[in-house]
């Protein structure tokens, strides 16, 4: 395989104020082209930084990547430095300037926003085009390695990088390499390396990556091949052994979200669901909807957050709030009932918890969740005791919901 | 200042499966005891990889850190590298084992899952402990540069970073960077550079990045300093400055999200919200949810992805819904009137727009989206077009909504 490295300029990503998603997106679409991306760095907002990382790159790489540095809030220091790596200078394009002049009036904006300087190119470079902006891809090469610098808007690096660098510039060399997800829900890291790892390290032509997070752990095979189908069936044969160790663990092999498993069940199956959320306060049916064609399986859903609302929009007795609390079995169970009178669904869930920081007590800790899942004739009730973060516990709660509902669905109607 | 290189490990994160967010925590934590990202390298899970890395990094930092590459699922390739780099061996401690035993008994789990493994660290090194699992961190050092490996997983790498190295081993040093973000929504980052720029430009002892996300711009002001507070007030009466100039697109000055910002205002004015939501399905209820203590003016929400829900929760009338649609000024008046009605709030947010990828037309595209916003006494409904993708409108359109929102209680009370 060719060799790719990555170079980020910004001294907002290397500060920390700002997540660098762009090389992630490079990696996936150069490596279904053949790179093996060996190396990522990323370099400050200076031309000696730069050049520093480029020289470092070079060394390394078939192909070398630059992203950020151009544009008028940058003082388009990527092109100087490209300038004195590749020893030329900067030439203003008559035509490039007069291109992005149209499009912009094209779009109904002001040309006028429009600065000289983004005429300017250096000479000798290949201009890539594109469409989702005014920045063009700037294509040099020096002793057989490439460099490709591409503006740090993801929009723009995308269309540059899949529209007009990819269709041109790569051809599919021989090797590559394929992977395959396993995702998995309810098993830790460490109890899902026990399960898998001795039956996994019988096929040594295979690369294993545990990826873990608040709301799973994903297995990711990989491998070199000559045959990408063939490889692709071989890991879709060993992700199908997997699949036959933890039948309820894995959830998905392949790219689909636990939402979009979910929306498939129910697709599968026509039936709908509907939520009463207090803790998740609308996560659920908004992990749910991002799911194109949510509209066929989810109507209605009711965010009950004070105890006033769950008993006005579900019908859940106050007496049994006192008594109970509402973080408890009890309350998420009369909770289910109100859902499913109301919405009319085949299948709801219910939340309740103490997402945090405040609130939690010695017998109701924050983290703790009740989630109720069920038809109007099958009822499951489970308690979860997550983490201290709000934030991570909302996650952990709608995700363990959407599993509730999965394995429901599966027990009543199969896979 | 002194300066830091941060190495992270994992063919997960070059592959591009895996987003990196170690080096953002790390930069952000270094950088208030003096030490400067000066750049950051991504090495694969080979012994070649990091010691090419680490060569590299060494010459250009006071600090380097390393994260992932050990643990069993990793091979422990991290610390076979440092003893190369080092010219040391893996020595195998029993009291650094017999800690790590007793600590996995004592959270209730089975000593057996340990390996022997992991109580080898390399011979000299100084073991940093780590407070929420077994891998500990090491630290050694060579020509006056420190390096520290730490595990890859973020919660044992913060633990490590922030309770052991931090205390311990860096001190104060006299230089420091101070930074203040300026966040704005409602305005393209190339408004928001020719409305401020020039004012800003005559601050030269200052930096100035742009951060552009679909749900707003941020503005990053940042200072070189000897005298942190005196830093601090410095770019605190710029920012003010530049929220005279942009009272409306400046939501919040430092670290609150909008979020939180419009649930300080419903806080201080003892008011309430509710939603009702299409498209975005519970996404602003969940966002209004994330801010601790939102129990005092949050209570209630609908999701009524139908036009059967529209109709049965918050009356929108079935004749104005066949006439207009349901992506339409007098639905989502309609849809806010009844959530008004029905929730009891103070103020309520209603939402209906095509999120896409289907559904689309050419009177209404993907990305049209009405949102209503107002009390019993004053309504605003505006019209937006967003993007082409799903999620992306979901979040601008979460964002839009609570600026409406935000807005409307100003206007009513002051901030």
């Amino acid at each position: 395989m060719k060799k790719l490295a990555t170079i980020s300029i910004g001294d907002e990503l290397l500060n920390g104020s700002k997540l660098d998603t762009n090389c992630n997106f490079i990696s996936n679409e150069l490596n279904n082209v053949g790179y093996e991306t060996v190396m990522r760095l990323t370099a400050g907002d200076t031309k000696a930084s730069i050049l520093s990382s480029l020289n470092y790159a070079i060394k390394n790489a078939d192909l070398v990547t630059i992203t950020g540095g151009l544009g008028p809030t940058h003082d388009d220091v990527t092109k100087v430095a490209l300038c004195d790596y590749f020893e030329t200078s900067l030439k203003y394009y008559d035509d490039v300037f007069n291109e992005i002049q149209t499009w912009i009036v094209s779009l109904g904006r002001n040309p006028n926003i429009l600065d000289k300087s983004q005429g300017e190119y250096p000479e000798n470079a290949t201009l890539l085009h594109n469409s989702k902006g005014t920045a063009k891809g700037i294509l040099l090469s020096k002793d057989g390695t490439i460099v490709l610098s591409m503006p740090g808007v993801p929009r723009e690096m995308k269309a540059i990088l899949v529209e007009a660098f990819i269709p041109k510039f790569t051809s599919l060399s021989d090797e590559r390499i394929v992977s395959l997800n396993i995702k998995t829900i309810g098993i830790t890291e460490m109890m899902l390396f026990k399960a898998i790892h001795d039956v996994l390290s019988l096929y040594n032509d295979i690369t294993v990556a545990y990826l873990p997070r608040h709301t799973g752990v994903t297995v990711r095979l990989s491998q070199r091949t000559l045959d990408e189908q063939r490889s692709q069936r071989y890991l879709d044969s060993i992700a199908l052994k997997m699949k036959e160790m933890l039948p309820n663990q894995i959830y998905a092999i392949g790219k689909m979200t636990l939402s979009s498993v979910v929306g498939a069940l129910l697709t599968k199956h026509h039936l709908t669901v509907s939520t009463s959320e207090s803790c998740t306060g609308g996560l659920v049916a908004s992990h749910i909807t991002d799911v194109p064609g949510s509209s066929y399986y989810f109507n209605t859903s009711y965010i009950t957050y004070s105890n006033e609302a769950k008993i006005k929009l579900l019908d859940v007795s106050e007496s049994s709030l006192k008594e109970h609390g509402a973080v408890s079995e009890e309350t998420v169970s009369q909770m289910l009932d109100g859902t499913l009178k109301y919405s009319g669904a085949d299948y709801a869930i219910a939340i309740s918890g103490i997402a945090g920081p405040d609130g939690g007590t010695i017998e109701k800790p924050v983290g703790l969740v009740y989630i109720a899942c069920g038809s109007k004739t099958k009822k499951t009730i489970k308690r979860f005791q997550f983490f201290k973060d709000r934030i991570i516990n909302k996650e952990a709660a709608a995700s363990a919901a959407l599993n509730l509902l999965r394995l429901e669905i599966i027990a009543d109607y199969g896979e």
